[in-house]
């Protein structure tokens, strides 16, 4: 007898699409079987069960160098994530220029600690100055698995030499590298022109970081983890120009991979050209391309050159907070705050454009959303599957049901969402973390600070 | 409490290595857990637990057109397969010129049904008339799920439009093509000109059909494919060079698969030179190509390029039956009958060059010879994989073991296997069809005809 | 003193453009200078001078296997030629099945010699016996330089034996291989299917051999020359996907090489879509494709993957002769004679939408239509270019002329021309052959018979 | 009558190789003829007739930042230029850090005035501050047509930023930007970990800059001219793996050309492991590679992704000047100076290599060392070819000569060439210069002073 027997349903066991019951025990996965009893029982009849998403690409309540904190809570996100099926994220640890990394760390632990997600963090290098590096073995050993790179943005950018530096952290510590890839100089310097030209709205943002610009960058990234050997996953690759890097390298037996996100292939950069300043809402770095360019994502997924969904959920309002419109109406493009939220909409963007519209198959989906990423965050099969021993991390899917996406169902601390309006098939009717019902028909109730800590294994060195 | 249960061992379940029992009921895997029971139990301790090698490139006791039969019977194959940890085959079924398919897959059934191994059958369309592809929709009522095509050989080669009638035939009724690819003139040219210079020892068949032969029956198999808009599976693809047209056409998005088998990773073109007619024993179409295409061959597999490795189990006796040394002693290099034996030696060789060495890991051992296999021929999730539901179809499989190949471990009707003497590390322990134990430690107790038809259902067309 | 010197001009001598004059003696070119007398002197002035074109890939004249000929005569062709600008032209020798070569062979120079322009010729192999093979030494010793095989046609294609008996041959003696590249079997199911299911329009032509059709042949072609050891030219290529099968041979360093014609950058496959039977005019093959592949043709030859563009001239009358509509109105597709005349169109076409509209520059022009056309067949530096001691055939050009082409301007034996209406800039304003004018200002003045065998050597064998 | 006649040689012109006498008249090729008569006449009978070499990538007597010149003055590369048959050259003109142009431009002028080289320059930008750029119109208006950018070296590296300045400069105002592509970064931190390691000898020069760092940063140079919309020539590719990214520039559309020297078919990593310190003698940036790559570099100079050969010219003595052993040895490798001579040498080994061993023809050579290099430059046609209006800059060149390299036979200031005792078939036996003779049989008579400057116009902007 099982605490917990989920029955009846069809479940998404690796590449494999079965009836079976699933049998949970203290809070991980007992049995797989034809019949399976537990003392609390859900009917799981005409749903589908899935492996709890994996979200490892998230900003969540990170600091601002000038003090204060993204508008996005741990308990808010968390809200937001079980309400999407997602049971897993890894967020990210800032490093300011010239600061070290462990009091960040700690801090960041702290918050994520009163969250109800299962959690991990990409510890950012802004500045691989020697304190800081040599700070990384005590991460290591707190469970840090990888290191994050931006190769743009004014105060987080390195140059080759800092990536270099950080690639070779990562290379001695058994750690991957996640890597942001723009061209920061070409970005700057079309910015500088686009404002001197009195090209000020937010549609500017794309013009200032074309296609070239992401691809020159993925290909530099690739070239220096290749000389110093060391693997790279690349993240939000936004088209096929940009992925095509990718496969080259995979072609020379290189380990890097690559994510793309929801925006790159929903969103365009004609979102960011709607009236007044409603276009704020759609700005994230890099940039939504073209209509075209969303069939060439879905190409390089089913290619599997790109092999995992993130949210790269990075919020702010557009009124409130630190908001948009709040801060940006008025102001030029390169002074809007950047990102956009997603946690709670990935699963089912991908599922209804994935799946229901015919592009990939069910173990396809389970793959981008929790069992690929569990793996390039070296948490698999802990998390990311549903397997004998894994944690009861389950999302019960009903594939049939229509839903027209609206701020509200997002349950983020965020006052909009870039997908409202759009319409969706396939739904999360029930989301359950280590054997606990943390969401039914929409509704949240995990206890804040319920979340754990993962602590993740570096690769051997 | 299950019927039976394996306890102890460490699963791979697609992705996942964990440690879980089975338990199976009714010849099905019924349970997978921490903890199952069951009225007979094995200890896999120490042991990997494998899902059962499914074969789906496989030549037995077929008739040939002046009469009598392969060597290697049905009963002698079962053998075979269950000491070396397979349990699922597809055979073919021959078409002779002018003649038809449902007396010959009748008989072949009947032959198959006096085995022990559970079987289905590609159709061999030699000669695709009217009369014959009229038969086609009755064969699939009979669960046949492919077509096998030769671009080579006298008796079975078609040419340019007979092949498309084929692949126009698949269309309609939503079978898979596989396809013999090799250039028919161009060998029967370079042939003529061997011979014609007294070159007829065995080594000079390589000669007759060098890699760009393969090249371009591959290309040409693939675009008459992609013209049709038929899903085509490529046999034996020896080297890079040809794999890479099918990493062309899977980059364009065609359905175009590829498989491989151990002979292009462990045997060279200059073992056709071996003294006196021992060269005869490694000879087979395509030819094994130089020791710098095996490494292209794993890189291959590892980009998933090529994803089935299958044995292209082919017997002739080097001394017994129609065997080569003593039909083709004297005799020019054409003259040898063609093909080796490999049903026994593929898992073994695929786990020591593939996972003992570091080349794939454990579970790109268990799709390359299981999984994917299962997919390609239609049979997936019933074969190819250990999940709830399946059939129980097992290898109990020691990773350390290290063994040198003879050919009595072959256990197969030839008296002789390519591999003498070559040591693997990793080798089956236990083989259990269906729930039923049918080799251990090298004994093979089945049944004859306990082997089941696999009905293989179409594609929606 | 030379016997003519042509004064003023601005000449095109391989890459580079001057200011020269050219005198010339006993036909040929003995001098380039900054000032050059002649006992006859044309001024040049305001006008290109460029070398006489040559167009490698014309049908002129030649005899049907039911009897008759083409309605171009040697003599109406080399008017059209002149008034075009073409000086030199190589043209086909038919073999029929079953039949020999040096009757025709012989028979074909007699009727050329009753023309007025330089040329060579071709021999067609369209069954390639021992006995057709054996006469191929004469030719050759006659001057014939090249082989022309069909890979498509009922009385022309050779199967993949026939056609490596042709390369086989070429090899032997030295000589370059043509090939009409589309793959028989597919356009012939490909028309039954269309008449079958009542497509029998002039449109249905193209739909009945699409690009991948004529993509797989050039791919088999090249590798049956690689594996061959001969030098290949693709005759005809009508899109970037096929002249990317010619860019992959060009990049392992074999000597394969392409052509084009203006149809492929002027027409499309929409213009056999004009009402009634008036598509009949645009019939050819392999088929104009869209208006998108006109960018993708010139994209290639800037590359130099395609580096000769010549006409195909083949001449039916609409109306009269074997006329397209007179013998097939009310018939299908299939029953209407193939082949579109060009060989007057083919420089103002390429000089207008290549130099006129910056698509190429002055040099680049001459290469493509007089340079790489005679180094093809063998002839340059006698033809195809301005230097000393190379035959005084030249055009001036005048690069500012604007014309509308009509079939009158054509000057050949066909009732229509494909081009008919079409806008021009740039046009011929006197054509001189071998230091004689032959055309001047549209007027053709050469005498009958004037033409000369151009004997063609063979590469070292 | 000519001031002088070349009588009787077999001349190039273009891609034309024929009999024709020369006619030089002021200076200038005024005829080319089957007869031409001169007040001076020299027998070319039995040799070729080239156009005198173009060497655009040259370092002669540069300023030092910290005072002092390189040793080869502009009067001893003439001389050495003479030699070995280049007329022409186009050297380097400096900007240090912070400082000008002008004032550079002019004292470089004026030491070349003292030469006997016809001459260009490109301006190096150290440092494109806006006072800086804001010189270059002055430049262009005395005829500086290109800007030279290093993305290496501590001295001169430009940052993505100042690359992009650059390329938006040469934009701006038509020029060429040639381009040194070396990951300067890369370099760095291999020079430390080596020198840290205690690998100071020569060979370790080509450790610390493997291919990967010259692919990397020829991949982001295209990029950001791609971005800025910017041709671009990239000096000095290494290797097939490098210049396979200008290929694919090239197969995008991009005006992006590539050159290579005889040091990358001739020298490789292994001669800087020679014992003591002759290691330096082979030392240059990017290194030698392997002699499997020769054949890449060949591979890529038939295919025309490579265009020209220079000699990247910059000599340091061994043990004279600065020389290399004097100054480097018992230093480590990063403190040796960098470069090699090879302006004499140029056009042997290039003829030798190339056209005496059969993997390029005589048109080909003149391209790559003469016609190429002077387009690259803008200075086709006034030099690199033989044509009317030309200069009469021609070498007469024996075809059949076999020379030991020596270092006396480079003439120039170094104490060594690095290609002493190679063998090579092919001389230079006679150089005129402006219808001057300036070399016979090794003899260098041409008086200081008369090289011309040549004043080179933008492209149109």
């Amino acid at each position: 007898m099982h605490d917990l027997a989920i029955r009846g349903g069809t479940a998404v066991l690796g590449g494999a699409v079965v009836r079976c019951d699933i049998g949970v025990t203290g809070g991980r996965i007992a049995a797989l079987g034809e019949r399976v009893d537990g003392a609390t029982e859900i009917d799981a009849g005409g749903l589908l069960v899935l492996p709890g998403g994996v979200d490892t690409h998230c900003h969540i309540e990170e600091p601002f160098p000038e003090g204060g904190f993204q508008e996005e809570t741990w308990e808010s996100a968390s809200r937001s994530a079980f309400a999407g099926g997602t049971t897993t994220v890894v967020a990210h640890t800032p490093q300011f220029k010239g600061g070290g990394l462990a009091e960040q760390h700690q801090a960041a632990r702290a918050r994520a600690a009163r969250g109800m997600l299962d959690h991990g963090f990409h510890q950012i290098i802004a500045d691989p100055s020697d304190a800081a590096l040599a700070e990384i073995p005590a991460l290591v050993a707190d469970g840090v698995g990888s290191l994050k790179a931006f190769l743009t943005y004014d105060a987080l950018h390195l140059d080759d030499e800092a990536f270099l530096r950080v690639l070779r952290a990562a290379r001695r510590h058994g750690l991957m590298v996640h890597v942001h890839c723009e061209n920061f100089a070409a970005i700057n310097l079309a910015t500088q022109d686009l404002l001197a030209a009195g090209c000020t709205a937010p549609k500017y943002h794309a013009a200032s970081r074309p296609p070239v610009v992401e691809r020159e960058a993925t290909a530099r990234a690739i070239a220096l983890a290749e000389l110093v050997g060391q693997p790279l996953h690349v993240f939000h690759v936004s088209c096929a120009e940009v992925a095509e890097e990718i496969a080259r390298a995979q072609a020379r037996g290189l380990p890097v991979k690559g994510e793309t996100c929801p925006q790159y292939f929903t969103l365009t950069a004609g979102d960011m050209d709607r009236p007044g300043f409603e276009g704020a809402k759609f700005m994230c770095s890099p940039a939504p391309r073209t209509a075209a360019d969303h069939e060439g994502v879905w190409a390089m997924l089913r290619r599997g050159v790109l092999d995992v969904v993130t949210s790269d959920h990075c919020g702010f309002s557009y009124e409130g907070g630190r908001g948009k419109a709040k801060n940006g109406r008025g102001a030029s493009f390169d002074a809007i705050p950047n990102g956009i939220p997603g946690l709670a909409a990935r699963l089912p963007l991908v599922f209804s454009e994935g799946v229901s519209k015919g592009r990939i198959d069910l173990p396809g989906f389970a793959r981008l959303v929790a069992e690929n990423p569990a793996r390039i965050a070296n948490l698999y099969p802990r998390k990311g599957v549903i397997a004998v021993g894994s944690d009861a991390d389950l999302v019960l899917w009903d594939a049939e049901r229509e839903v027209t996406i609206t701020n509200a169902l997002m349950q983020h601390a965020i006052d909009y969402t870039p997908y409202e309006g759009m319409a969706v098939t396939g739904w999360p009717a029930l989301t359950i973390r280590r054997g606990e019902v943390v969401m039914r028909d929409g509704v949240v109730s995990a206890t804040p600070g319920s979340g754990q800590w993962l602590p993740r294994a570096p690769r051997p060195v």
